[in-house]
């Protein structure tokens, strides 16, 4: 191991190859709760050629490789658990190319989300998938997580914006998946395989990324309700009426709570639940959809407040943006969960929480993406406290039940990594395990990508 | 060999297993081009379970397997090349649900795709993937192929709507990939991996597809050019305007006349070139859009005429649609091309072809989807005219190398299969290829699922 760290500081430089125990402590983790292992070496590299000599090196002797971008997966998919080698590839952040008239971006792995939106926006363009972690993430992390967010209705998640991908495979070997045409069917849909495959299958250093046309107008309301029940259906009656709102976000009175506390924007306490609704498109569309989305909320007992500015508007998705940690600073253990059903059960879903919640006395703070049919119940406890965990772990059990019962699944947009890992036989099956465990065999002979994550 | 078709004939009916030569004759070939070769037999499961039996069956024997729905696809991917069985899929064909809430469809693999588009156009949905063969080609090839079509600028392709996949595995494992839900990352994205797959990793039985609310106006312009490069001009000029047209379609004067020689609906002969457009959504963005796309027609002088009703608007595409069939009766052998490049190089593409069809002295009629950059330079010849035909293959060359010089691609929506094995290296390396070799020896290691296709 001493001959491959002195390999790895000559080649990359002693700044980007880290080994001292404090220093390594740091990419032991992610932002799951869960456990810490200790990578042996963790190292940043700066180009293609490096990365590709760095997994050369590890391969060649035998050492596990786990990459990671900014670590803000919640799943526990980046925790390196059989040791060996973390590449972080934040250093790997070039936006390559942005080109307006064909309507793509080209960039590093290792690109911040949120610099890549930023900088396509001042072109009038827009790159829409915007997961909660976007202003630290990083668009490779969000590839192999396949990252949600707020979006997902109207414009789908990240799967839908990636067009090509540059990897390498686990001997060092150059693949190149799609390309920078709308269509492209030479070769298996490599970009497809490696969205959401969590670094198992290769390691991908840059990728093809479609934009779309910035929407021209938006608006952004905001409805009280006094049952979150009628606030569930709402979401089910707009949807069903074939209005696609750009977001369509609920907050329990737990969630609202906790972050007008931290926040002070003026949040209704009192109200049980709270819809963020935005329609987004041509002015003309703006106005409809809005109109028609206003009547369906005092439909069903919500009052609506519109953000009569863009600084109003900001403040409300801020606070959005904010819950997760608002809860977090609640409670020693957050336990963040991501069942999905199709849209049209989120009342029964959101009743079944509140019900699942009552059974084993626990405190579960309910927000997230209704709109797409995406909550996330997140579970405030102590994890020191053996008798209450078990009941936590009992009431997971039985939410992922559920959502699976509703033709859901129980991880919409945060992975399966080391957490989900156990559940995954119970939503898809022997069959599909075993051709998943096919499919990495075939690449990863001796499975030294991210090993021991999503149940292989 | 005689014992498995008796079994086969004993579980799925004597009128359910092809095996006199004439009627395997029928199953040699496809819609491409090319080579025809006998499967060994023929069948028509009805049912997963009859399915699951003939994929164990033939595995355990050692037969190669192809599967194929109406065989129409443009590249030799369901030709039979190592004799075997051939799956037809025509008979697994219902529509299982159609969820108007919830946005989705579930089918059965062997659904004509016309079918289910007019189905959920019945619901105000819409199901956007048009290939030119949708009339008689079946969802599951579409799938296996990622199909395009004309709408591909706006609206994506195949692959953007599967959102679940039951497939079998070559051992006859049940597999499933993604489901009901916009959100799901539980696994890999097997949906993503199995389109454009074609045939090569496993055998897809019913898919779940997104369905998008119906467009609720749309107008069709006829734009007549007297030079076919402003034509190309005007549609990087509207891509850049940031505009999306529903269709963005163009036809040279060979193809015109061709089609209007046939089908007589007062075609501009005398205009070297023809785009017909499509814009479609909310009736005052449709209008915002015409107006824009009309002046960018007419500063690259353009004539533009507006299909005054639905009638008209038919006729239009009607005409569109049968391009390639009034091309083919012009010469015994025609070969369609699927060169593609980023929309903005379209006129420099096109630019190629005609430097090329001269410079080989060939008749090459063009028409394809401009607006995503898919063309189909369509090669009409006759392939015993030996001398001519090598130039002919010479061109093809040519033309391949161009669009993968714009960095582009030789196949947008058709396929590799047989005819274009031969230049995958030359498009994606060998690291790809080999990516893909080991991605079908680990879930298909003794070659069965539809052996010697894309260069594996």
């Amino acid at each position: 191991m001493k001959t491959v760290f002195k390999e790895l500081k000559r080649k990359l430089g002693e700044e980007n190859v880290l080994t001292n125990e404090a220093d390594r402590a740091l990419f032991s983790y992610d932002a799951a709760f869960g456990e810490k292992i200790l990578p042996d070496v963790v190292v940043f590299p700066k180009t293609k050629d490096e990365l590709g000599y760095v997994i050369r090196l590890m391969n060649e002797n035998n050492i596990p490789v786990v990459t990671r971008g900014a670590g803000t997966n919640l799943s526990g998919g980046t925790v390196p658990v059989a040791g060996g080698c973390v590449i972080v590839m934040t250093k790997m952040n070039k936006i390559l190319e942005i080109n307006e008239n064909d309507l793509y971006a080209v960039v590093e792995a290792g690109v911040v989300t949120k610099q890549l939106a930023d900088e396509v926006e001042k072109r009038g363009l827009f790159y829409p998938p915007d997961p909660g972690s976007m202003n630290i993430s990083t668009i490779g992390g969000n590839i192999a997580e396949n990252a949600g967010g707020l979006r997902g209705l109207k414009y789908g998640v990240t799967k839908d914006y990636v067009m090509g991908v540059r990897l390498f495979d686990i001997e060092g070997n150059d693949v190149k998946g799609g390309g920078k045409t709308v269509k492209l069917v030479t070769g298996f849909n490599i970009p497809g395989l490696m969205v959401g495959s969590e670094g198992l299958l290769g390691i991908i250093y840059e990728v093809v990324l479609k934009l779309v046309p910035k929407p021209k107008a938006a608006k952004s309301l905001l409805v009280e309700y006094d049952s979150i029940l009628d606030a569930c259906n709402t979401v089910s009656e707009i949807i069903a009426s074939k209005i696609l709102p750009s977001t369509l976000e609920l907050l329990d009175n737990f969630t609202i709570r906790a972050v007008e506390d931290s926040e002070k924007i003026d949040l209704p306490i009192n109200a049980d639940a709270l819809l963020l609704i935005e329609v987004d498109g041509h002015p003309a569309v703006v106005e409809d959809d809005y109109l028609l989305v206003k009547k369906i909320c005092e439909k069903n007992n919500g009052r609506v407040k519109v953000a009569a500015n863009s600084a109003e508007r900001d403040k409300l998705w801020t606070a959005r943006r904010k819950a997760l940690s608002c809860l977090a600073r609640l409670k020693p253990t957050l336990i963040l969960e991501d069942a999905t059903v199709p849209r049209s059960k989120i009342p029964e879903m959101m009743k079944a929480i509140q019900d699942i919640s009552k059974k084993y006395d626990i405190t579960i703070g309910t927000f997230g993406h209704a709109g797409d049919g995406n909550l996330h119940p997140t579970i405030l406890t102590d994890k020191r406290d053996k008798e209450e965990f078990q009941r936590v772990e009992k009431a997971i059990d039985e939410i992922f039940e559920k959502a699976i019962l509703l033709e859901g699944t129980l991880s919409g947009e945060h992975g399966v990594g080391l957490l989900k890992a156990k559940y995954m036989e119970m939503e898809v099956g022997k069959g599909t395990l075993n051709f998943m465990q096919k499919l990495k065999n075939g690449v990863d002979p001796n499975n030294m990508l991210n090993p021991h994550k999503m149940g292989l």
